[in-house]
């Protein structure tokens, strides 16, 4: 189960050295993060509006090669474990058109009652469309 | 009534120019503006509990010479008016120990009731603040 | 001549409100004007690699209504004026669907030679680039 | 060896959970180390000017509590390891006055040859300043 999400390279996301500074990815897998959702079915926006939010509880990213301005990026998410109280995400990062993968992420999120700030189980709804 | 705030510049703040990208600055005011009120014995949060937040509605930067990495910034906040409506400030950015503007701000809150999402008078706290 | 560029908005990119806090919008610009200028047939990659850059010297936004997380925005670039030294642009930002512009933007960039630093003419490509 | 670096938590850097978003963590981390090094003896722009830049290779973050909007943050900074190639640090992030430590980090930077664009030995005053 994986989906690819496409993001051009901003001037704003390099940094003097011209290549993407490192704390942008964590920001394009959020981006990958809730399309990959949306298009399982599940737009987190809806997921929230039932109380239950999903916050990042682990992030790992590593750094094979950088990215540069105007660099149009497939960042592909990989969902690789679901469980009543946690999803993990793997993400890869490449150049359209290229094999190689430069970048690598690992994200981990939590189940938590929004009023309560608790872990709690997955709704069904949201079980079922990964179990689909 | 001005308040000076000090900002060292960061890495990720520059561009592959190798200056501070333009949009930054917008952030460094809001930090500055932060101060500044908490200087003056306003903490944006306790207003903030009182169910009045201070939205900005208008902001205008004119860029005159960049700013580089690491460069010890003073962004100096200037209140020129206020009214029980609205509130707007002035900003300056400094090298430190230079007379030389390198960038100005302008910035307009206006007093909004937190809940109805609707303009509202300023607190009479807040206008006693300014005042004195 | 004018452009739409559109945006999802980002969870990081909202507030303890709940609406896009209002740095973000100058950055969407960013993105929105170089898809703009993609679209007229100048990359700004292109343009750089000639040696001349077009920095931001003037930015003003007017924030009439709030955006929320998860809008899909339509952010228009309307090419407003070109001269030999610089050009002049204005933005209206609209949530897709609707004709209420929540947010108005005008931006001045200027022609700089990236070596010296100092204001210079716009390349003939790109003045006849605006001119057709 | 270790070093404290304080962060008051801006509005801009909270989501509408009212709570720290998760990336910015990554940034502080950026900020600590810079003040960390420059604390050593080695502002980061001279490393720079020798050719020698220290990117990062790997990033890890643990979430353990979330941190409010205006908390005053403490990140730590622990050199926990430096060889020839590469140099680790871990982070700890705590509100001031609290033994508490909500987020956990780990970064891995390297010694690239800026020209080269390829791994370098760690000059040997950097080796000096982290022997001493």
């Amino acid at each position: 189960m994986k989906f690819v999400y496409e993001h051009r390279v901003r001037y704003r996301e390099c940094d003097p050295m011209g290549v993407v500074y490192h704390t942008h990815y964590a920001d394009y897998f959020e981006a990958a993060r809730t399309e990959a959702l949306r298009n399982l079915g599940l737009a987190y926006k809806d997921l929230e509006a039932t109380g239950v939010i999903l916050p990042v509880v682990e992030l790992q990213i590593s750094y094979h090669r950088p990215c540069f301005y105007d660099d149009l990026l497939e960042i592909t998410t990989l969902f690789n474990a679901i469980d009543r109280m946690k999803v993990a995400m793997d993400y890869e990062v490449r150049i359209k058109g290229e094999d190689l993968v430069r970048v690598r992420g690992k994200v981990t999120l939590v189940f938590v009652d929004a009023e309560k700030r608790r872990p709690t189980a997955a709704p069904q709804m949201v079980l079922d469309l990964f179990q689909s």
